[in-house]
């Protein structure tokens, strides 16, 4: 890394913070953004005065301060700018346009037909998506500051890039540019892992707080590191494959082709060979089925069926042991359980985790990290994918942008800014 | 993480950048430096002006540049200060003096005799080799900017304190402290992995490159981080257990409490393990010394001798499988074999290693990660302590330092500025 980029990184790090932090205590004082983000006044002050010009915030009256004169409030302007964010999913596309506190306004969705896959159906069910949440917001289209989207698999961010999703055999795909025939507004790409980070980050468990590992239990696994206040991406933007950790040597076999993978035994279908492993016929298993799979386990394990909670034993032990690695490695402040899987198992999953980590990593970095469930309410990929499109905002700052009409040759990604 | 600290970060990370070009490239110009850091002119002359204020650079003269005015040259001032290292290990204390472009000028050694443990005791030579390096090199006593002491285990930087060693079973020593009762110059703590990760970004295979993973193989192993171009530290300054990441889940029993650790199947102990297990009365065992094995199976290696190359394999497997688990989840451009288990078994090491990372790793993050044997040719310990003493000296840049007589109260070590 050149210093020059580190440069340029702090300066929109102060922005991304200084802009957390006031959608955190809107409305709050110059005085208090100082003191709690560690900037001087002046910085505090140039920052809050370009977000203002920008319409992102707005000025909304005054606080007295004891024997000074009065300081100004300043709050997010909601309607200052709407953001998108799109979770491209195995089956469905899910919109959300958000009003610039991440307050969400509109939400539509499409189901993706098993045979209407292909780069360009999947693009136009987005952009019909897209169209959907602009008109049933009542925003103008010209208020849109960005969309984000986050598909699964591997993404090559700067070229807008699909460069491999395995549920449908893509292999570069320029998706951005497909989506760009649509859409006029700013794109940005990322995949869900990234999205869920980058959404702890800004709204959930990593706002505030030091180093940040977000444990995504999906149908895949991963973790997405938040360090030093942004998001660890790597040299070439794929960070986090934690799920192809190998955690039993010579293991369960894995679609990556490794053997013993971390998520073959604590993502959803390595839960589901858990149980079957225990209790072949068990009532629980929907052996089709994932997520009804899943939703009985989290049933049983509060009914105190025993299967269901040996289960939930046997899975917490192999994510405990998998979580200890991070946290000796790492040496994290906060450990976040995400995603489908950790909300429906929720706090019994939990609390086997919890001691499971405690069995197995070092006392000492174990001592100093804090093991918790996303308190994240809304779908964390859209909110993240939103939120890319406003670091992307906050990263190239100007009001508005230019409208483009008819078919730009290449797709109007922003993706330095955040880099 | 503030972003206060984010914004004092930044500006000692670009007086450490520019002074590891000038070190590198020594001489050279402003403006060259300039280009290869990515800073403004404007930027790198003023941090070259407080540089040279502080006599660690001089000016040697001018290049011609082409059609403009001559360029003015600068260089390491080496006698501008000198810089100490102290490798405390589990027999010996090794100290190293070094100038200000880290070459070495002095170096003294002490062995610890089995009854000669206690703090006390162990401060008493250091300070004693301290003392002998620094009339071996001439060098007055107030040219000495810093001492940084490795001590095995985990270690308070801010306060000076080796928190736990386990082959002495120290417990909250207060090690600098003890240190400062015969040592005069500003002291600074770590321990050997941070030592030898620092070593690679300043002198190493990191310098200049991108987020880089430095494992470390001796008697215990460890993965130090070198993230953005600065030391990954984590919350409690213990990242880099990598060690104690279970491999094989219930595999080997390790002296953690855990089983299965990656450092069961690749530290020395480990790996004479895997020697005992092939092939148990083997004429390589030396079952008493570590040393004594590794080098007989380098030996054996090389003269093609079958079990050796067979337990250089199995070694590799192991070694190979947790290291793709670091290219998969940190995604970085560099990998970097470092300590004497690596330096002994060397580049036939090496090609297992990559070969078993290629099978185990995800295509797209092996694709782009490089996997190296440490350049680093004298002691990586020494010299990354001395490293620590240097960048203390850039985070509170002053000419010399207050001399302190008869016993402070607190250790002067100094801490805040390179964390
Ligand atoms: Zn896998
Ligand atoms: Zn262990």
């Amino acid at each position: 890394m050149s210093a020059k980029s580190t440069s340029r990184d702090i300066r929109t790090a102060n922005r991304y913070e200084v802009l957390r932090q006031i959608i955190a205590r809107s409305p709050t004082s110059r005085q208090e953004l100082a003191a709690t983000t560690g900037l001087s006044l002046a910085t505090v002050a140039t920052l809050v005065g370009e977000l203002l010009d920008l319409g992102m915030l707005t000025e909304v009256g005054f606080e007295d301060s004891a024997g000074g004169r009065p300081r100004g409030l300043i709050a997010v302007n909601p309607s200052g700018g709407a953001l998108i964010g799109v979770d491209i999913a195995e089956t469905y596309v899910r919109v959300e346009l958000f009003d610039l506190a991440l307050g969400m306004l509109a939400r539509a969705g499409e189901e993706l037909e098993p045979g209407g896959k292909r780069p360009e159906q999947v693009a136009a069910h987005v952009a019909a998506a897209v169209g959907t949440v602009v008109s049933r917001a009542g925003v103008g289209s010209d208020r849109v500051l960005g969309v984000g989207v986050s598909v699964p698999g591997q993404v090559d961010r700067a070229r807008g890039i699909c460069v491999y999703a395995a549920n449908w055999d893509w292999h570069d795909v320029p998706l951005l540019g497909l989506l760009a025939r649509h859409i006029v507004h700013p794109l940005y790409l990322d995949n869900p892992l990234r999205a869920c980070t980058i959404a702890e980050l800004w709204f959930g468990a990593a706002r505030g707080r030091g180093d940040t590992v977000v444990v995504n239990l999906g149908t895949g696994v991963g973790a997405g590191l938040a360090l030093g206040g942004g998001l660890h991406r790597g040299v070439s933007n794929s960070a986090g494959e934690w799920g192809h950790t190998t955690l039993v040597l010579d293991g369960r076999p894995c679609h990556c082709g490794n053997r013993g993978c971390v998520e073959t035994y604590v993502g959803a279908p390595g839960i589901m060979t858990n149980l079957r492993e225990l209790s072949p016929h068990s009532p629980l298993l929907h052996p089709e089925d994932q997520t009804a799979t899943i939703e009985a386990l989290a049933h049983g394990v509060t009914a105190g069926d025993p299967v269901a909670l040996e289960v939930l034993r046997t899975t917490a032990r192999y994510l405990g042991a998998g979580i200890a690695d991070l946290v000796n490695l790492l040496n994290p402040e906060v450990v976040v359980l995400s995603s489908w899987v950790a909300a429906a198992l929720g706090a019994p999953l939990l609390n086997e985790v919890r001691a499971a980590v405690g069995r197995h990593a070092l006392s000492r970095p174990f001592a100093v990290t804090e093991i918790v469930l996303s308190p994240v309410q809304t779908d964390p990929v859209c909110l993240g994918a939103a939120t890319f499109a406003l670091e992307g905002a906050l990263g190239s700052p100007r009001r508005g942008h230019v409208k483009t009409v008819g078919r730009p040759a290449t797709p109007r990604s922003r993706t330095a800014q955040s880099s």
